[in-house]
């Protein structure tokens, strides 16, 4: 098929190649010249901006979006979405909210344009080598879709999830549970890193992934980390998050879903971008007021 | 070689078939003489006391050990540990406490008896047909018996891991992770659940289970779980724990380590054991008390 890939990150430019890989046409832009130029040469056609991209394609269209969530997703979608045409396809699969994945699919839905929200994990190596994917949208149009979905991703890796939201809200969730199994890993290891044992990280994450209850890909990874560094001495404990994790607590509160240990996950990524706290200052100062303890002075 | 198998339970008696499989001979006793009748039909000798499998041994003897921690593991391995001789060897295969492995293995060595702790992970499936094992004890001896936990496991499934205690220590560690793990997967389903949207979970956790971060057994054992019984109609959610959670818990606090997700994990296990909380009384009378707000009457 021939298909728009509009922007070209970690995981778009991964996904261009694959999809070039399967024999699909892509045509490619982003607002970066450099990586417009070098993808190029690896035979993707590049399209200097939107308007050119849309006009490069063959009605129906079909536009893959995989930018960051927010404001770029949503300037760019506008844009597009101004100059497609009845009958269009967008596929988002980038990481945007699933609100603001429904309330796109609406006004995809006045003009005609078939809206698909695309949540796509694995990582960049499953961006290049097979991806899974979870996609809402109109259940007609996504079997026209599927040769997409099922060139892009690894065997049984591609689920049409319902309407438009349900592929982004999955994704979301699949990133919470994430957040809690790593934060379970990353106890683990403190707790033998502090034990009166001497284990080789490596290896026990090596032998956790051989037959193990626990074993999993993120087992996988911390095995390949603590190959590279078998104490994680060159990198500090600070836990980024991008978002996924802090929508998936919000969407339990508006839910009235007890979902504590998701949540926890991701109050340690914050606690974790903290070297002091003032949680700790105010209970460090109210045990000296009332015992008289000792307080640690900066 | 010959080893000696104490207990026939889950684990016990399909670690006994695995070894029989493997061309070892095993020597069984168990207490419970219809398990000991059935294990006889299937090739494995069977000693009707722990005397008569010791002398049936031939020494130095190895005896595995399979049995529920706590008292009844005290109380054979007492027992065991009065008929063997310098040299012998124990291996706890269950999942005892690191200290007390650490204290078995002094009383061991008092008497020139070699204590291995192994943690035994991989469930039943894994005990029959490949386990994950992780074991402490003497360095040169576990050579000698390397070929009982190589023919026990899968391919890079087991591991020398230090002295006495450290092999027990890692296994409930690993228990640690896996509680947290499994929250996290209850919580993300919980969320679905209650979603606007209608998924089918068993589709979820077989794409989760292609290409997505979060692959892993547990998602596989989750897919089949679904694949039985589709939104889990016919269970409760009640969540037992049978000890090392727990353990997990009570070492970070003596480690004062940090595991919030860990223990968090295990509070909701207990949370679940209860139909309604005193926590909820004492806290829907106080919103009474102070606002009052209604309270839901019995």
């Amino acid at each position: 098929m021939e298909i728009g890939m509009v922007g070209l990150g970690k995981m778009g430019y991964q996904l261009a190649l694959n999809l070039l890989d399967k024999q699909h046409k892509v045509i490619a832009h982003d607002a970066n010249k450099e990586i417009l130029a070098k993808i190029k040469t690896e035979g993707v056609t590049a399209a200097d901006s939107l308007g050119e991209l849309v006009q490069s394609l063959t009605p129906p269209r079909t536009v893959w979006l995989m930018l960051p969530a927010g404001e770029i997703t949503e300037t760019v979608f506008t844009e597009l979405l101004s100059s497609l045409e009845n009958g269009d396809r967008i596929i988002d699969g980038g990481n945007a909210h699933y609100k603001d994945s429904i309330e796109r699919g609406k006004q995809c839905k006045d003009k005609g344009v078939y809206f698909f929200d695309c949540g796509t994990s694995g990582g960049t190596d499953g961006a290049r080598n097979g991806a899974c994917t979870m996609v809402g949208g109109d259940a007609a149009v996504f079997k026209e879709l599927e040769p997409i979905f099922n060139d892009l991703t690894v065997k049984n890796g591609y689920l049409y999830t319902g309407e438009v939201g349900s592929g982004h809200f999955l994704k979301m969730v699949h990133n919470g549970i994430e957040y809690g199994m790593m934060q379970a890993i990353g106890e683990g290891f403190d707790l033998l890193e502090k034990s009166p044992f001497s284990y080789d990280y490596e290896k026990v994450a090596k032998v956790w992934n051989n037959g193990s209850v626990i074993r999993s890909w993120l087992m996988e990874l911390t095995e390949n980390a603590f190959s590279k560094d078998s104490h994680l001495d060159q990198i500090r404990g600070v836990m980024q998050s991008s978002g996924e994790g802090k929508w998936t607590v919000e969407t339990a509160l508006d839910l009235q879903t007890a979902a504590p240990v998701i949540t926890l996950a991701l109050m340690m990524r914050y606690r974790s971008l903290e070297d002091d706290t003032f949680t700790g200052k105010v209970v460090a100062a109210l045990r000296n007021e009332f015992g008289g303890h000792a307080v640690s002075k900066k």
